[in-house]
């Protein structure tokens, strides 16, 4: 068999069974492929940057990883923001790069790059594979590689030889290493900590943030009084009812540090220890007081929930404390705005929703209003790069067929990666999309006066503008294939929502409201 | 003076005085600092790859560079395709990647990347600017870098604290390096291989292919009986009435063997020696046949156009012979496809127009019809990564506000960088956009025989096919301020080209037609 058609089959052996793909002429013999190897399903995008983050979408839900096919050194470079926050959120993905035949390299054609170093960005493990009869082996150690844990970028370089030659073998899955068990002076370390009686806060993130983490975190909270805090931006959080609602650690380094202010102990929950998201002047990086000692007690490889389910036994913890469910709001009358979306969120939002959260400064409202919807999941944008909430809402709906997806996406950030809507219509996935339409990069207006750039000038304000031209957001959808709504009253809003959440197939409702900033 | 304003006040005494932004937190000082600085023009873009694209086209048209300002890593990653192609059209280009402040790099904060190995996959030149005092100096060093010759990508990465510090000052332009002289032993060799009177050519590329050195190899093809041909893909050539009509080397492999059969020498003139776009199973890579002899009379950093004037000296060329000037073609009548597009764009195209041709499979016939044309350029695909055309045709537009321009894509291509389409509109710059859609990848299908790959399977042309759903352009483009229209016979689209070139601002026409392959 030929080198295309053993990466495909070792692919499916090894458990990968999608493929996100923006193939050019280097990649048409693992396109070709597809037809022998049904098992393996192609999902096409029209923009590489639609593709990995998707890819990102698809591992956050499913915790194994879908493939990514690129062409070039250029396919890779679209590719790279939301890998990029694929590797924040330790997602794990597959990257396959397709590349000029081995002998042709030298020629220098147009399309050479060096695509290892573009690789080396975001990925942990880069292989090229130079034999037919390797690729097998070098398709399930990629797979292996990418599942970690934690999850990270493995990236396969393919040249164009190497798969349309004979010689091809199917490989065996590679083993997936477990998540490592906590260390018992891990485990010493935090329950002194915490038995010490001193201001002590828990920061759980990555891993840890599932029921069985929440809940076991909630018992070592009521058995020693620390407090709990939830990473900034986490890769996946199950949240709603019968899950203990705990508090985001802000973004805003200010917000933050009184949040911090005041603690002698910060114990990590697979996360890293806070610090601010951009650097201002006269102002610290690190977020935690000085006074404040770090403890690990899981890392990104570690079996974080069994570690808080140990923690909570050795403290003698009890059972969960029961704690109200907190009500869902009315839905909302009057004017569209920021608050009056969250309120219609919350009171809709469908059990099992996954909701890929991109809204930014718009999104202020949401964690309170939608703590007492039905079971959910909430992805955020891990690594800052904007341009990931519709592609991972797309890759999240792959992932998971029968769930809602609802995708929350500022304009701004919409923008840079909206080819996702079409692949989402093309695969008629239940996506719900919002935009948040203000017209400006509002979080730069608020980081203009942070960063002490005190200019009000015409000029700058304008960079930060995304008006004039309004960009009507209805018609964008409506060219990418997916219908979409403008309400203007937060009735309609609400109703536009309701609709879109029964209809099966994608939809956009454009939400035209005032910035925050 | 703090260090954004030394930078921006640098770059403008460098002759440097538009920049194309996607701007974020760290590059915040730089937009402040906008209002302080007049002379420099800021254009924004809604995605990087917008923007990088548009500074190759800008500095295509004024062979000086634009400056593009990048948000960090991912923000570069965006940009990284359209600098790919930038540097294959050796266009000079400065571009400023905003970097976290120094001190806060160590935090891994989310954003954290390094910038300088995205960095280097494109940029000859790269300078981390570590204190406002030398950012001046820093900036008028990547100006000079950029400008080669030949041009090249220079990449000054900015510390958001070395961005806001006090003690900052405006560093003197560097003289920019002229080209080089012909070296007397190239162009003996040269003179001896034409005046052998065996089977030669003059391949033709970069900055020759402006009307003098156009005119210059014209008359020593005259004297001497040596063929002429135009290298694939050209960052710029002069075009239309008065310029003498030189075939392209195709960029099929075949034909290009074709049109290099039977040759002895092959003259390089700023080019380099033809091979095959990709590597195909069996076939050379090098097209150049096994008994030819090939020589360069000028490379990439040599005055070429002087080159070919001396040759013509010492050759005894005459003036250059008359030739008759191709007829226009006429208005086209009837169905809408690749032929009549060609046709009505070859009766129509303004006097002095820049034609950004992006149009791929469906520009078959566009070099015929168009030789006949007033004066224009034609600025082409550099580095095969698709989505440069519409950004070209923006900064070719920001740079010659004065003229009109064409910019020709495919369906597929237009959907990478779909976003300059907005810039357009809000500066309202004179470019008209026509949209080839045949709703699939046709140069895959066309290259998945040619590779090879026989399969005919539906799931491998699904992933060739950009339709279903259809993409409705005209809602696209009116979705991002352009108005647009989609005629459905050529004496329709005929008409709309002519009220586009007619009036003011941008416009896009979307053909939907069969597709060629």
């Amino acid at each position: 068999m030929i080198g295309a058609e053993a990466l495909l089959r070792s692919l499916v052996t090894s458990d990968v069974d999608v493929v996100f793909a923006n193939p050019g002429t280097s990649e048409m013999h693992f396109v070709a492929t597809l037809d022998a190897v049904p098992e393996m399903r192609g999902v096409l995008t029209l923009f590489e940057g639609a593709a990995t983050g998707a890819a990102d979408g698809y591992a956050r839900m499913r915790e194994s990883p879908a493939a990514v096919l690129l062409h070039l050194g250029p396919g890779l470079g679209n590719g790279l923001a939301n890998l990029h926050n694929a590797r924040r959120s330790h997602a794990p993905v597959v990257t396959i790069v397709g590349e000029h035949a081995t002998y042709h390299k030298r020629y220098d054609a147009p399309l050479e790059s060096d695509i290892d170093t573009v690789a080396r960005n975001v990925s942990t493990w880069i292989r090229r594979s130079l034999h037919p009869e390797s690729i097998g082996a070098d398709a399930a150690a990629a797979v292996a590689a990418a599942c970690g844990p934690p999850g990270q970028i493995a990236t396969l370089i393919l040249p164009a030889d190497v798969s349309w030659s004979e010689g091809g073998s199917v490989a065996p899955a590679e083993p997936r290493a477990p998540r490592a068990a906590v260390r018992a002076e891990a485990l010493d370390a935090v329950s002194a900590a915490l038995r010490s009686k001193q201001n002590s806060a828990l920061l759980l993130g990555g891993s840890a943030l599932r029921e069985r983490g929440l809940v076991a975190a909630s018992r070592i909270a009521a058995a020693t009084g620390a407090a709990l805090l939830v990473e900034t931006f986490s890769a996946r959080a199950e949240r709603g009812a019968g899950i203990p609602v705990i508090q985001r650690l802000a973004y805003l380094a200010e917000m933050a540090a009184g949040q911090l202010d005041g603690l002698r102990h910060l114990i990590l929950v697979d996360t890293t220890s806070p610090v601010s998201f951009f650097a201002y002047p006269g102002k610290p990086s690190d977020l935690v007081p000085e006074s404040c000692e770090v403890t690990v007690l899981a890392g990104g490889g570690d079996d974080a929930i069994a570690a808080l389910e140990l923690l909570a036994g050795e403290l003698g913890a009890g059972a969960e404390p029961a704690s109200g469910l907190p009500a869902k709001p009315d839905r909302p009358t009057g004017e569209l705005g920021a608050e009056s979306i969250a309120r219609a969120i919350g009171a809709l939002l469908p059990e099992g929703a996954i909701v890929s959260d991109e809204a930014n400064t718009s999104g202020t409202f949401l964690p309170a209003f939608t703590a007492g919807a039905p079971r959910h999941d909430w992805l955020s944008l891990t690594g800052g790069s904007i341009g990931q909430g519709l592609p991972v809402a797309l890759g999240a709906a792959i992932a998971c067929r029968e769930r809602s997806v609802l995708a929350l996406e500022a304009d701004g950030s919409a923008l840079y990666t909206l080819q996702a809507l079409w692949t989402m219509a093309r695969e008629q996935v239940d996506v719900t999309t919002v935009i948040f339409s203000n017209r400006r990069y509002a979080i730069l207006r608020m980081e203009l006066a942070r960063v002490g750039a005190t200019a009000s000038g015409t000029r700058a304000l304008e960079m930060l503008d995304i008006s004039p031209p309004d960009i009507d957001f209805v018609a964008l959808a409506r060219g990418l294939g997916v219908p979409a709504t403008r309400p203007d009253t937060a009735e309609a809003f609400t109703a536009d929502l309701e609709r879109a959440f029964a209809e099966p197939g994608p939809h956009l409702i454009e939400a035209v409201i005032p910035s925050l900033f």
